[in-house]
């Protein structure tokens, strides 16, 4: 194995509970999982926030490593200081230093286990890209996105977030355990392999690309004034045509798609974006050639 | 219509969205729910909590309505501070006095619409009954618990909880919405056939008794160590036998029920009582004969 070393990251938000509890009991008994002789930190993204049980204390730590936070020496913010805290620690200068970042979280939505990839970066595609061939996750390619940023993984050279749902905030799931421990096992298995260049590539990479936010109707006060369809709650990675409902109110009335294109939404209903003004994620489906760079790129990295 | 007035009551725990919403667009369009000539009071319990979406600020208010507590001058949290106002305004000797409170909850439990009643009032057994027979709403009869009491409508002369789920903390459901609205609606129908003596009381009611309280296994340190097993994830109401699985870990142990007579589980997995101490309450399933004194004090109490 390369000297490379990957950090994996459970609670990030501290009210997401499953991958934090898995580390728990994988960090008391080492053999629960197996690293594949990949070498690892692992990390509660959040410790305060998880002993309150709560998404974060003053602000998300997952948008909180922009640029501008980190290089800051003003921000006092809880999350500012654990972010460059973490950086510190494990960043790919840090003092023990981390390559790769993944980072486990958990959504009300109904992601199933799904990959969110931030931009293109090559080695995150490729890295994407095996995962998805291993166990036919989706894909969300989060890209040109103006307000939202300031991700964890992207702090890092290498990174993909591991979004699986639905479960509630607060509450440990058996199926969402289950589903984090395999893809931890699926993540270690395609890295150890890489510097022996054992890994098989697929041909096409199937990403849904976002297009935008779609947040629910308000009042002039900013209140919701609609609630999700019924038709698509829990339909997350679902096509919706033209015409077809989005939203729905008290009276029965309809506000329905009108882009012409067949989009697919994500994130819907997520409880932490209500106030993000995010009611769900459009984004296209498209499939993508594999490109031979990105995995040249992945393996010189994993050589280093 | 007699004097009596009732008190609706949502967004009692700050977290649980949905009967809140729907308070906030009613009171917005009355005509949205008729209330059926019934006078009422409709008041968010825990605004504070609300405004941030979290259950409480310093204790559960659903737990502050103890006697000790409410007599007492000297403590100044939040939720004591808060019951004692709800009951200098809409207590039975407040200022906009009410004599029937009904408190709209969700659970991130699969309880569907249920009714909790606590301890054996007649009047509180005589309203279930009628909410019962015409919806078939499972009771959950809380009684007998030590460590769980000081419940909001125990202050009241009559009360009941509407529990609604599952639904995750902090966001609004469709579904959720459709059946506050609908309990809403039937709690007012009944209540305003009573002075008319309009109502048809069923020959029994069923309960589902609270025997105790079960709590997820944990280690020395306090920490859990099982997760619900899948079997009866989501199987609230379900009976279990003797030896069916309650709980499993990651080594796949599994932890079995030991009651010799049938039980059936509720509030499984509810994420705010993973601090209680509760992974889900015992109860025993009764049919009970429907006692005509119940009816008298009801009938006699809204004839006031």
């Amino acid at each position: 194995m390369s000297a490379v070393k990957v950090l994996l990251v459970a609670g990030t938000h501290g009210n997401e509970l499953n991958a934090p509890w898995l580390f728990e009991k994988w960090s008391e008994q080492e053999e629960l999982i197996n690293s594949n002789g990949v070498s690892l930190a692992r990390v509660i993204g959040n410790p305060d926030a998880l002993a309150l049980c709560r998404r974060y204390i003053e602000r998300d730590l997952n948008r909180s490593f922009k640029a501008e936070l980190i290089q800051s020496s003003s921000s006092n913010q809880n999350e500012v200081i654990r972010a460059k805290q973490l950086l510190n620690i494990y960043g790919p200068l840090g003092i023990n230093p981390c390559q790769i970042a993944i980072d486990f979280h958990s959504t009300t939505s109904s992601m199933g286990t799904s990959l969110v990839v931030y931009g293109r970066r090559p080695k995150d595609l490729a890295l994407a890209a095996l995962i998805q061939h291993r166990i036919g996750v989706p894909i969300y390619l989060h890209e040109g996105d103006e307000i939202q940023n300031g991700f964890l993984v992207e702090s890092w050279p290498c990174g993909l977030v591991v979004e699986i749902g639905p479960v509630p905030q607060g509450l440990i799931h058996q199926k969402i355990i289950n589903q984090t421990k395999l893809s931890i096992e699926i993540c270690l298995e395609e890295i150890a392999k890489i510097p022996s260049r054992e890994n098989i590539f697929p041909e096409n990479l199937i990403v849904h690309r976002h297009l935008q936010n779609i947040d629910y109707p308000r009042d002039s006060e900013g209140r919701t004034t609609f609630f999700i369809h019924e038709n698509i709650q829990n339909k997350d990675w679902f096509p919706i045509k033209y015409g077809e409902p989005l939203f729905e109110n008290l009276e029965g009335q309809i506000i329905t798609n009108l882009s012409k294109d067949s989009i697919v939404p994500v994130f819907i209903n997520e409880a932490a974006y209500i106030e993000k003004n995010i009611a769900m994620a459009f984004t296209k489906k498209e499939i993508w050639q594999f490109d031979s760079l990105w995995s040249e790129e992945l393996k010189d990295f994993l050589n280093i």
